[in-house]
């Protein structure tokens, strides 16, 4: 189902909070602005939420069924989530129902030719979030992290799993507030660190409406780093 | 080991990245300044980060063993986390290891007598985070949640659950930026609104201090909260 799809871009995190699911939602956004075919995926079935800052409401957007299941269209990008249909459960998902879920909408969807999918992952680094990266084909990896030294530990391991598994990896940091960079991190790690996005409290507003969240702050600095993402893609 | 410990209070998050660790540890601070016998317990085996924030080297500050392990005192609360020891493992602990993990800490942790045990908890609500609840005796749950439309399915979930378990439930709002309360989530899930803490980025500075971090705007906030929960607890 992912054959014809020219780059694959989990984003993933080591802990949740840290505006993965958002910097996944806005590069997609920016890259389809630009003119690539792009898919988004959320495959976060702990807690998916690409729908809401998408403005997506699960139970009326249904994806038709033509050869497996076709993702609806939503602001130029082809868009689906655990949170069609039943995956989206009210009870948690444990162990191996999410691994299940994951697999099935992989299995399902009909993605047609792409240039990127951006695949937003269940944050942290349990089994299912490290076991997307093998259910999807050379993925390449788009890391989202914040300064916080509570968070550095994680971060760190995070980069040194990718780094491990030999996985093409990018790193960008969110909620930048000041100087303290992740760049000395992703050196060490060999992950590519293509920058910086401030702390915007203006997004939150913006929820819901795909017009409204390009036109933040913080969609602007995701601009510049989805620019440099397709160029290193290759795209 | 928990039999002299008055009141045992779990901090919850449905997702990570709402600040529940600072919650934490700034609430054990102050109700350890307020003058009661507190205990802090970072059970949070995924990414413990208490002892980031309180300034401790797990490799330095070895508790003693007597009668059990006997957590050191640090700044006037007793401290005990999953970092001492081989608990915080460099690769990240799947499944049963993270249960076997959080029970052997608290069945050799020797706490004495105590009004308060703030326990920091794996954020979500997988296994060990609910598992935790089963562990403690008359668990209170203090909730921490932030106000962002895409935190509130799970907040809902954690409460929802909370209640259907029969648990004492309260809720705080951390990263408050604006008008949006969690007060009505909060009623209809019968959830005691402890109050809002306000975004504060003056906060990464003050980590690894106990002095500078209860001087920060964040901890004046969540000392009105901390008075207002030993209220509630009859402490």
């Amino acid at each position: 189902m992912l054959s014809k799809v020219k780059a694959v871009v989990p984003v993933m995190s080591a802990k949740g909070g840290v505006g993965k699911t958002l910097v996944a939602v806005l590069t997609a956004l920016h890259a389809a602005r630009m003119g690539r075919r792009v898919g988004l995926l959320d495959l976060d079935v702990t807690s998916p939420s690409a729908h809401i800052a998408l403005g997506v409401d699960p139970q009326k957007l249904q994806p038709e069924e033509r050869d497996g299941v076709v993702p609806p269209d939503v602001a130029g990008v082809k868009f689906m989530t655990v949170a069609f249909y039943t995956w989206d459960k009210p009870t948690p998902l444990r162990g191996p129902a999410v691994d299940d879920a994951i697999r099935e909408v992989l299995a399902v969807t009909n993605w047609g030719e792409l240039d990127l999918l951006v695949v937003d992952t269940p944050p942290g680094l349990r089994d299912e979030a490290l076991d997307v990266l093998e259910y999807l084909p050379r993925p390449r990896v788009l890391a989202v992290a914040t300064p916080s030294r509570l968070a550095r530990a994680g971060v760190e391991r995070l980069l040194a799993i990718l780094e491990e598994q030999g996985l093409e990896r990018y790193i960008v940091e969110n909620m930048a507030i000041g100087a303290v960079g992740l760049e000395e991190l992703a050196e060490k790690y060999h992950a590519r660190y293509l920058g910086r996005i401030r702390y915007d409290p203006g997004v939150e507003e913006a929820l819901g409406s795909p017009e409204k969240l390009l036109d933040t702050d913080m969609a602007k600095d995701v601009e510049q780093i989805a620019k440099k993402l397709l160029e290193e893609l290759g795209l």
